[in-house]
């Protein structure tokens, strides 16, 4: 069985080793590669895809897949990583190669032309690439149905596995019935004036968010930030961790909480276990609680008062305007609520509104017969019946985020999802840990320590299930998630 | 015939996919992999050179190849390209593939250690690395070995075809023949006081290397720009060119001319022929022929004062030291002839003094048993030996050039080649064209169109030899890169 063991480690080393070279690839198609290249460079992504295909798909890997599953004298380890392996090939067999290949060498692509299309706001240009990738998408639900209700809950289950439409219809009713009101009662009270929106050069901003992303704990030493279309984040390894930012000249914190967030989520990759490198478990769980750290420190952390105590002087210096503002303006300032059209930039509030929206429309997408030519209209419908907004461009609309054309229909739940995890896990540490003390005295280490022991390095080793349950003590409960925003708003906006 | 002729295309292009996904590694091992994860992506490097390697050295694909070879009816093309891949797998089928597996991740490693062992200025950090690179460089010139006298004449072939250790002592002895005296005549005349050496952020130096490459002609929409330890030019194909350069606060002239110089590189693989894309024939020629095109933009055109009347005033309003420096003082400034310790730095009269040093050391090297302890001495006796000057640390000694730790050893000629080529290529080029007219009317299209003509074109399906012969009549004749120096330099130190 050892001998079956290393056979198996060498593959897993060569699959490792072809993914790695496709995150490069990707990484420099969505920072670096010029324009005219780019279809050649995702036709090479769809060849590499392909090798990767294969090695899982092999008949004679499968076998031993199921013999080493079928076998004794595994330690805890391996049988959760022959587990896992043998979800993906279960998976991925049910998919033709050529079909594989030509799904990755699609969304490669996509990802050029929605860039293009937003930047052009033309739609149009972006249709039939989205066509293809919902097309896509459903075939490859429907070869992987089991006992799923609707295709769109197979598809689902690529970002959160165990989830499903019914309990997200519950958990975003509930939501709704309760930040609906609070939104209204904001509307009602005194408003806050925007005073961050000034320009501020684009070094600058570079500067300071290597500044925050430090403060935050993210290593650069082990990782990259670089520029995109649209911020993500991505992993070859615990030792390379990338994540981008965008930036935009007059809006200086759209790229520091967009650094904040996605340093979280490269925190989380950093911090993976040492046992679990190399292993298919190396890399974070579902993208729920991947999203969870991410919108833990951009919103939980990242904007609480007692965060920016300390650093904000460093971010008055390098930025003669907010002199003029003080910690408690600044405060509220990066916690204003209204409606806006931009889901990124959107206050923690209406957040979880824009994920509706598009909740909604790829339900409808996976599951019906949507009509792509009257997609944006009825993204401008959901923005205006949810938010109360109209958005003024495609470009501001239903062209705004990238993850339709990079394949990740189903994601955008992660994002809701996320954040009521963060406000539970928040609940928790707040029992353990002494935060006020923590932001203090600048030792953001320990949080990021708590967050190892607790969720990191399991990797992929635990169900999001399980990690929630013993580290909290429930399952899911989107009460704190709520409880967080009223108590919070509430304050900011002296609603009594 | 067809259908040979369509699998061996096939595997072309696979090779040609693994071929960019490499490049593109390489690239990121160069501009942006976090040092911590160089060495897995070495591995990286490693596995997919094995995987080319596999795909050219199969016993299926080289009956292939040898059956197209002896067939009729090819094209003069196609009959190019099965001669250039037969003699490529004729050399790769020598190495075992373990070795070229294990070459190609080594140095994809070296580089990096390189570059921290200069950024550090410690040779021994390096030393144990450059031994395995210059033992592999032996190993494989002894596995290719035909009736070369030395091993060391072997390992230029892979850079210039045909050359030999005999033509490069005639040549180098016939350029120090007639440098030497030169140089001790300007030394002896009124020095020019070097008023470039002032602050400029690094922020404008990348606008002016922009606006540079424009103006000589690179397409940036077709390639980047990017920033490394060592500036150097890679290609993907036609549509995705990159270079890099390396900026210096005080010396922003550094940046601009070694920008020129890799412009002139990547002009050249932007012209390849569009019915050579996606053939083995696809890329530059030979090196010398490569840096022909780089060291002519970077000097004979790019040191110029015609070339700068029209663009001069465009670096002076960016900066402002240098509009008390007018057009005449300027030209004088970028052509000061003074011995120092940096190549990339250096006037064109004693570049090529520096890369004697080199061609000595690294014929030792792979022809000798040299002591590599004592590497950075003999560097150093070299540089007092020919240039008169003795290097004050390692960085800029024995350290200085990447070459040596990506396996380029046999590289260095090329540039002194290139160097001479180019003089040649312009006392051609000026009979054909009004070079005062294309200067005057900022028409440099005109010149890039005619090397397209002449040379960039033809990619590999010409040899360097056929080239120059058909465009200039003769074979490499150095007189006129003598010619050239002797009457350029004489009128600037005003020699009589």
């Amino acid at each position: 069985m050892k001998e079956k063991m290393k056979k198996f480690r060498e593959i897993i080393k060569e699959r490792n080793m072809l993914e790695s070279s496709l995150e490069i690839l990707q990484w420099d198609l969505e920072t670096r590669a010029p324009k005219k290249n780019r279809e050649y460079l995702s036709e090479v992504v769809g060849y590499l895809s392909l090798k990767s295909y294969n090695l899982v798909t092999d008949k004679n890997f499968i076998e031993l897949v199921e013999e080493l599953k079928n076998s004794e004298g595994l330690s805890w380890l391996e049988k959760k990583e022959i587990e896992y392996i043998y979800e993906d090939i279960e998976k991925m067999k049910k998919i033709p190669g050529n079909e594989y290949q030509e799904y990755s060498e699609l969304v490669a692509k996509a990802q050029g032309i929605w860039a293009e299309a937003r930047e052009k706001n033309d739609y149009d240009m972006f249709k039939e690439t989205l066509k293809k990738i919902v097309e896509f998408t459903k075939k490859f639900a429907k070869y992987n149905r089991k006992n799923e209700k609707t295709l769109y809950d197979v598809a689902l289950q690529e970002y959160e596995k165990g989830m499903n439409s019914e309990k997200l219809d519950a958990f975003f009713g509930q939501l709704k019935k309760e930040i609906v009101p609070l939104i209204q009662k904001i509307k009602a009270s005194k408003k806050i004036e925007n005073k961050l929106i000034n320009n501020v050069e684009i070094r600058v901003q570079k500067e300071l968010n290597k500044l925050i992303s430090d403060y935050v704990g993210f290593d650069r030493e082990r990782g990259v930030i670089g520029t995109s279309a649209h911020p993500f984040t991505m992993n070859i390894n615990k030792n390379d961790v990338r994540f981008t930012t965008k930036y935009i000249e007059n809006n200086m914190f759209s790229s520091i909480f967009s650094t904040i967030h996605e340093a979280g989520h490269g925190i989380y990759e950093q911090q993976i276990g040492d046992e679990l490198q190399g292993t298919v478990l190396a890399g974070g769980g579902t993208m729920g609680i991947h999203e969870s750290q991410s919108r833990f420190y951009e919103n939980i952390i990242g904007r609480d008062k007692r965060f920016w105590k300390n650093i904000y002087p460093q971010f008055q210096e390098k930025c003669e305007f907010l002199e003029k503002i003080d910690l408690d303006e600044f405060y509220r300032n990066i916690n204003i609520v209204e409606p806006s059209l931009i889901r990124t930039e959107a206050d923690e509030l209406t957040y979880s509104l824009h994920i509706m929206v598009r909740y909604e429309l790829e339900k409808e997408m996976i599951n019906g017969e949507i009509d792509f030519d009257k997609l944006p209209q009825y993204w401008n419908e959901k923005m205006e019946e949810y938010l109360g907004v109209t958005p003024d461009s495609d470009a501001n609309g239903v062209l705004q985020d990238v993850h339709w054309s990079t394949g990740g229909i189903g994601y955008f739940p992660s994002y809701a999802l996320g954040s009521a995890y963060s406000a539970q896990i928040y609940n928790t540490m707040k029992q353990e840990l002494d935060i006020d003390s923590i932001l203090e005295n600048k030792e953001l280490y320990k949080i990021k320590q708590w967050l190892e022991e607790k969720i990191h390095k399991y990797g992929k080793s635990k169900t999001t299930e399980e990690i929630i349950k013993e580290m909290t003590g429930e399952e899911l409960n989107p009460k704190y998630y709520i409880e967080y925003l009223r108590k919070k708003y509430m304050e900011i906006y002296e609603i009594v």
